[in-house]
């Protein structure tokens, strides 16, 4: 594979792109826009922002991430989450509306855009894994709520707004007066009716005599439904006359291609926010990536995926747009519409753009209520709470990263919650890392197998003791290595070997090196021999040409068991 | 032991304390005393804090560290470093000399005492860890250089000022001119004296028959010896007259007890670098008590360290002193004179307190420029250039660490250089944990041993591939594993089996849980069972009664090599 392929994958499969690939992307393609039109509607009304930047965010991106994005199935765009994000920040620079604002969320793209391409061309992908799944749970539950909570004033028909749940929350209750029944009823039964069909369209085409594939497919195209019934309506019976707010007039034409205008002072303050949308929207969207390219056995690069999805932004930026990334559902549909290629996207751009161009009219009674209902269904489904109680039994620390994630995010704001999240895993792990298990092991009879003396029955000799310390050696448990074995070799007399089983040392970093020194000279000037065994190969690397190496008192052996054979061979007493 | 023993050590060894350990004890107390107090006094002057509070703060934290530390010879009081970082803080928020700066430094010694106790109290202590030995070499050697230069004024006999090199050695050059002859002269033969006598003092008195111990204990007097001289000197030849600074009239009397003001917003303001005082004091202490404990075969709790060093801080605030930390140099003294109880501290104290009280007229015609020289000689000591060189050859990355930290401080300041140093390492390693060395490994022919394919002669079967990762399994790395497995599997055409071996899995957090359960999915619709082997007690306990554990498509072996027999035993290979 080619440089140039490496960096650009599209060239790769393009060059064995054959006529019945394109069919089968085409129609994928068709099935994606259908879905893709109302998301992005509604997710640029989520950032704050008029409907048609939602298409724009749907075109040039498609394209770009086609061309960088190294996974064959990932569908980007606009997304639930990564535009709450954006509206969240773009409301403490200006108002929802105003050029100013669209002029924010624009450096944000282009901001996100430049900072991904940066994570990818210098290998830094591995940074995102900083949010641990936990995290990103109680984030995403968390994120959930308040997107959901977002929207509810469009239901009620009122203007309200918040940061976090108790502004939300206050805000909707002092608005609460002003509902429009009009346009509650027609939100309330918008949710009842996607939520109903979500639920029951499959079965019933499936009744209907449509194969199971089929109807699976089109019931995808439920929300779709609504939205189209819903608008008929409206304008049928002209409820916008009666307070129903509906989308209104959407500016036809291609998105107004410009190099977008880099303020830096602004730039500087975005920069943090800019940072994580950049990376929660590459976290979704890699693990999207990653579950599908497994199921046809290809694989994904994560740093070409910060490239792909840079590009993306980028292209966002250019055409007007907003923060885009990999959205799940939408990738389900492409992948079950049977797309084989990321040319996909690009034919599912161009089918946005035919539509930005000649049916934008067919917009205008489109009522926003409908929008915010896709959107709550949508977003409620995100709420993971069985994925919360799997990690409360499994792991009572990861639990708590969740639960304080979750109730930063909604008491205090996203930012406030992966910070509090990141460095509350960092540390649970370093504490997990400097309170090491450490076994004193001995041999199951008949074997050359040595486990815990505690769990098995094992053979040991008086004069020998070993140690398999469970963890690496670095800087967060280097001290507690000294502690543990002082304490050991004093609470057990006779001693005249410790041998340091090292299968689970993966790593020795300089500070634990020191440390298995001074070990070394402790146990020397006590007349007791450290030997070392089952080191790994990469460790042994590193050990060779070291004091330690050198000075050290006793051997290393290459298994545990020829140390055991070695070490005293008259003396075994059973423990 | 009772918990009362546990809160309070000294309680243990009070008991069995007799008459013999007594005089031992005053004995060594003596000549720790002629050792501490002209330190106690440069490191005020270091601290920018006039001499009798250097005094003040070798008394009561003295007592306070004997009732609650846990170390048997670890001598507290004022040391070079944690007194350095006391001024360059207090600079920020006063005046040296003025009320408010001796109210700052109270203040902070009230902090880090809480801190300190709190950290102790929680268990905390790991958060030490945090500093890695690279790190923490950077950050000392550095700081060895700024101290140095920052008494370089008191040589000459001019007043300069500055919080980094740069500044430092600009005020140093502007201030040039003034430069005092007598000051200069007497500053150099002072260095030059104590750094001669540091080296030939002691094969001299071994000379002149003393024993090699007691020569050893004698030499450690140069210093005091330097003192008693140039104070003659400048007495006799009233230098005072001509230029050269003198201590001049040192307060007799008990230190002013008093619990210390607390202004909160002050202590807000304070709260940051009061809390790295104390990590860092700690971290110094803790290492001098832990090789001195290690000598005699005793050891020391963290954790109580934290509380016995809080206690000697609360307690130094209470007695108008500044903060203190175990001191390598007078733990060295102490311990070679035989002290045998921490009771050697209390003695020290009285033996302080008796000086404040009658022999403060002695330091008046005690020349600055020579504590200036005291101390210069004692941290050039600090600087361990070998010590970098050692971790440059065993592994750049902490290599680039200390180099940061070191050039942070020096350039920047000392808590710019901790934050980077810290971080830094916090990456690195997080770094090198999402990238696990993965090996694909076969059986040593007659063993029962498994290693690596592509390093020793092994034999392994078509159909199983046996995969050990030598990494714990969390979130840094649990998407990375998904990668890797399904790289393999896709790279290796006819597989059934994949085998974990997890020798070196000391962990498997929520994030690895979930990515494990992918793994099992996706390899069970490929047609591959996935077996666990060797899995650690620990890690055992945990996985019963996770989905993993009940979905597990293949087995979980006790020994890999029970796997290897059991998997396909018909066929095998040699590699």
């Amino acid at each position: 594979m080619s440089r140039l392929e490496r960096l650009i994958p599209a060239l790769s499969w393009l060059k064995v792109y054959t006529r019945s690939d394109m069919q089968t992307d085409m129609m994928a393609s068709l099935i994606v826009t259908i879905m893709l039109i109302p998301q992005s509607l509604a997710y640029a009304m989520l950032a704050g922002l008029p409907p048609a930047v939602g298409l724009y965010a749907s075109i040039l991106p498609l394209i770009a991430y086609a061309l960088f994005g190294s996974s064959r199935t990932l569908a980007v765009g606009p997304v639930a989450v990564v535009s709450m994000m954006t509206g969240t920040v773009a409301l403490g620079f200006a108002a929802p509306g105003s050029a100013e604002y669209l002029a924010v969320v624009i450096l944000l793209a282009t901001i996100s855009g430049l900072f991904l391409i940066a994570l990818g061309l210098f290998k830094l992908g591995f940074l995102a894994n900083l949010l641990s799944h936990p995290v990103i749970s109680g984030f995403i539950s968390a994120s959930a709520i308040l997107i959901a909570l977002g929207q509810i004033k469009h239901i009620l028909g009122i203007s309200a707004s918040g940061h976090n749940l108790l502004e939300m929350v206050e805000s909707l209750y002092a608005q609460l007066p002003n509902l429009n029944w009009a346009t509650v009823i027609l939100g309330l039964i918008s949710i009842a009716a996607i939520h109903l069909l979500r639920k029951y369209l499959n079965p019933l085409l499936q009744a209907l005599g449509l194969s199971k594939h089929q109807a699976q497919l089109a019931s995808k195209a439920g929300p779709v439904l609504v939205v189209i019934c819903t608008t008929l309506v409206v304008m049928l019976f002209s409820l916008d006359q009666i307070g129903v707010k509906i989308v209104g007039a959407v500016p036809s034409g291609l998105p107004p291609i410009a190099l977008p205008p880099i303020d830096l002072q602004l730039a500087r303050e975005l920069l943090p926010a800019a940072m994580l949308i950049s990376i929660v929207g590459f976290v979704e969207s890699v693990s999207v990536a990653q579950s599908f390219a497994a199921k046809r056995r290809q694989s994904i690069d994560p740093n070409q995926e910060l490239v792909g999805l840079g590009a993306a932004n980028l292209s966002s930026a250019i055409s007007g747009g907003f923060p885009v990334t990999g959205g799940f559902s939408r990738s389900v549909v492409s992948f079950d519409a049977g797309a084989r290629t990321p040319m996909t996207g690009v034919f599912t751009a161009l089918l946005i753009l035919v539509t930005l161009s000649f049916l934008t009219g067919a917009f205008y009674f489109l009522p926003k209520a409908v929008l915010a209902a896709t959107i709550i269904v949508a977003v409620v489904q995100l709420i993971d709470f069985k994925g919360f109680l799997n990690v409360w039994r499994y792991s009572k620390q990861d639990a708590y990263a969740l639960i304080a994630t979750f109730f930063m995010v909604l008491l205090v704001g996203v930012e406030a919650g992966i910070i509090t999240g990141v460095g509350l895993s960092l540390l649970l792990f370093l504490w997990h890392a400097s309170h090491p298990h450490i076994a004193v092991v001995g041999r199951v009879p008949g074997t050359e197998h040595f486990r815990n003396v505690q769990r098995f029955q094992v053979e040991t000799k008086p004069s020998v003791i070993t140690v398999r310390i469970d963890e690496s050696l670095f800087f967060a448990n280097a001290r507690v290595l000294e502690d543990r074995i002082t304490h050991l070799v004093a609470s057990h007399t006779g001693i005249e070997h410790v041998v340091l089983m090292c299968t689970a040392v993966n790593m020795i970093d300089a500070s634990a090196l020191e440390s298995l020194e001074m070990i070394n000279d402790r146990l020397k000037s006590a007349g007791i021999k450290l030997h070392l065994t089952e080191v790994k190969g990469p460790v042994m690397d590193k050990l060779k040409g070291t004091e330690l190496f050198s000075h050290l008192t006793g051997k290393i052996y290459l298994t545990q068991n020829q140390a055991y054979e070695a070490l005293c061979p008259e003396r075994t007493a059973e423990a």
